[in-house]
């Protein structure tokens, strides 16, 4: 790929800077592999992502960013757990574009057997389901279970880590779960002390993400899936 | 319900007022129940909704014009087979909200087993096969097959009844389906026709969802799905 | 449709007038539609649909009594959720016919994701199960759950909505349902007192087949599936 | 199992004895077992179960006749592939009752991964893929295909297993079917040709009912899963 | 088939001559039926298959040792419950080859609805949901949950059906299981304490293997589907 | 990670070399990633995987290579479709491990909505096809298709592009399929030719899972999936 294509744009669709931090933060393991990683925030958006009206208010925003960074992207990560936009944004790239809740989700098929999500907000979860749905990966679910914090109460990370961990060992022992997924980009910080409390994998979504892009840029796969399936 | 809140506005995404007048023919013998079925065209919208983005272009002008109509409507229904902001709306709106796609589907399980999907371009399958995936009826599709013309193209009337009929006889012969669903609002003047060629039942997806709001106004069940399901 | 064919014959397959007087009273919301709602109660059967030899032994009587009413009628809902003989009866009648449980579950599926079912006996959840399977739609089945109250039991009301209501709450919180079907035509009286309840939509069966019924007729789509694909 | 309990009755639910002396033909390898087969012909029924109507007209008489034979049985077969009464059968007897569509689903299930079905009539396969689905077998179904042959029409050989061998190739080349099921009693005596014609396995289901009973008499395991479940 | 092919081997793939005692004893109520039934304990295997590494240790041992039985067989059934080698040897074999999770399943279908599993240890539920999710039947799982006890463990009765029995409750009540299958063939005298104690069909799935092996032999369907389907 | 774990494994279980070198040159791209990919050949193997005789015989081979390889290794993939010993080694292993039909699937999930999978030998399929049913994701596979040329066979590079090519475009044309997957690691070579054929991304499997490796080993994310889930 030429020079001035060497960028992964991590682009987290809610305007809140504290959550592209802890994103940013969350990219340090996967520096090193000689692509640069950089997390943008889109701006006049949502604090947080939560209802479907957030979801779908995202699409022009980040088409437009998106549009600004092409010539000097080598790829493009949707760092929000409901994929906003992902599919406008493969057919408007010539880079590969990934979700996080579809890599989440892809990556804890192969870490586990039966999947459990652990959501901000209950009204997230019908949401996700269609998501899953859409994936085609319904029989690999546990559940979805919700903490009920919106985005801004993950600030109180005591909080956050306890329900979290408390929704997680439901999800193993009552739903049968051997492999969590975090269903917010905004809940990464809190990935190594939740694995540590429930005891089995737990995925963060955009560090799944941008881990299967390095390889995805290397090979020059682009994801203009219905572009190409057209005739 | 209240004499002010007694139109269903059935809302054409595209801007294109030739599909809204097709559309607003297909409504005539749904017009004897009682309610007043109102065919709205956007603005500023594409034509014709063929890719993603148009898809998710369509949010914020659904939103905005169905506020405007709120207080004289009982009901909404969002006449694109991508079914656009058909579940922003539901949060929005205190009316019940239908999607063509959706009800279109439901419609056609109750009139076959195996449901075969005419689309216009085989861009539109991929997007189609996610919502059917979203709607948990993989096991009922038995193929969705385009025939390679756009929403423009469909002016051709013969062109698109010929293509059509010989799409639905191989959904029929080759794909064992036992009923179809026409997989773009802007083909409804084509359904008798078809179904003639054919000789197995075709949904006009929005006859269907127009048919399935009547019901639903009278019932007085609103849809605000996710917002309910919170807690 | 012709002036004799102006009515929608609602069956009670099992001969217990009672239920049958709670369905003509959950039938008034929709009866402005414009065409008469008659709701007629099959005699020689059994008080309450409770077994598969009671389910199976509804056929003759419904599609006796169906023949004698084809000339009057536009279209046939029949009131039990097993849809004892509604595909039979598809066969033999001319006019659309349409089944509660099929009509109450698609009626869910544009109300919430995830489906709870409240049904009277466990010894119903299998069939409902093979019902629903057959349906397709297991994906957005989030659990059957049985009240353990026979029809008869219904008749005390207070119970009745306590018991719902429970079970309600338990599908919702630890099933994971958005909305709610009650599995009986004998709870129809129940629904109000259930949705206030839980807080999430109920789907009362027999409304939402007489509500998609009502445009059925205007359309003019019978339900005749196997005749037609035959060839 | 005590002496008067030493016979396995096949039922026909149709009233063709031809078909039911090409059962009992069917049934010879089976005879060492040690258990009596003996192959029943219900009276007053249809002479081919061809449509739903004939299929839910089979359940009195059949339970009536196993009622007779109730103290002399050690299991009942319903010898139809739409398994009429069968459920209902399970809550009547306390033998085992099995069904051979049931029964020849497994089996194949147990033979290869995709199954082909070759079913008579057209009109048949809708009614099978409910029957499929209310089994959960459905991401094991290749197709369903018919030949167009009634049931009085298998009386002409040549012709029956031209089609019937026809049809299996192209289950097996264009659906990838790796084993086949026969989809109605009546071509019993054709499944060594067909196998023979095709080259994959095929299931002649009366047989696979009555080789699972065999051992199922011996274990005692009775199918009153209905009433066992409740409580 | 020829008198020196007229035995069922039903192999035990681990060491333990423990479970193969207990697994013969099982065998007592098909004896009746005129084949013979061995028994057989594979030798340097695993005491107990508890671990993938165990489950694939045990083809050579298993594909060496029926080769030596080939002759006298008459058909082949590898009783451990992730049916290892059960495809290699249906490859190698002339006859009838079965395994004890795929009968065990395929019987539970045929006597309940929705199928609990009794599992050892947690680590065997992701290897058993893929080998469910393999067979298809993903929507007749009610849940498969385990008693913490190794193959080992099993020796002490008393706790083994004091487990077994308390999970099969929570099968039966929580998940809504209305059908059991015992998920280790070194539970299999243990059976009827546990369907007595949760009032549920129980299945022991050895026993489901050799009763659907007793007809298998006598029609002389041979299971090479792979083999068969290629070309 | 420490020095000495600096090296992905790419494990090509049969024994042919001429394998082994054509997935060494597919990994070309992805050296650039910082981590050392060193493609190894097992030996006492088959020349060729074709048989499950021949997938169930990698599995102490493949252990026992890897023990050597533990300490010097920061990750392992399996470079065979069906994946063998891929849970056993995720077992043994302290790095992660990968298999190349589960990632190249997983991959295509993210560039297509449904998956055409393009086989060596019909017999692969019932196992591809068991295979993917244990991931779950039927829904999203649009159908696998033989070539019917052996590993060995794929040395006449001419033949085997132009059969890829011609089975590609009939999974796009008669199946539906939006992206396709190479079922086997012996055609890794042809994955320009047949994308460039057929107009759809091609995935070649190996390449797939290496790439998602890169990230998985930067995240130190092991597979220890069953070993975890127990307790």
């Amino acid at each position: 790929m030429s020079a001035q294509n060497s960028t992964i744009y991590v682009i987290n669709p809610n305007s809140s800077t504290v959550v592209t931090a802890g994103i940013d933060a969350a990219m340090e393991p996967l520096r090193p592999c000689g692509l640069r990683i950089e997390c943008v925030t889109l701006e006049g958006t949502p604090k947080g992502i939560q209802t479907q009206r957030d979801v779908d208010s995202i699409d022009g925003p980040l088409l437009n960013r998106a549009a600004q960074l092409e010539d000097s992207a080598c790829g493009f990560v949707v760092a929000c757990f409901s994929d906003p936009g992902m599919f406008a944004l493969r057919e408007q790239s010539r880079h590969p574009v990934l979700g996080i809740a579809e890599c989440g989700m892809l990556t804890a098929m192969s870490l586990g057997q039966r999947i459990g999500v652990i959501s901000i907000l209950s009204t997230s979860i019908p949401r996700h389901m269609r998501l899953f749905g859409a994936m085609g990966i319904m029989d690999r679910i546990a559940a979805d279970r919700a903490i009920g914090m919106g985005v801004a109460d993950l600030a109180d990370d005591a909080r956050a880590v306890a329900l979290m961990s408390e929704t997680g060992r439901m999800l193993r022992d009552e739903d049968g779960a051997d492999v969590l997924v975090m269903g917010c980009a905004g809940m990464a910080r809190f990935r190594a002390a939740v694995e540590q409390a429930v005891g089995i994998p737990v995925v963060e979504p955009t560090q799944a993400a941008v881990g299967m892009m390095i390889g995805r840029v290397s090979l020059g796969w682009a994801g203009k899936t219905d572009a190409k399936a057209a005739r």
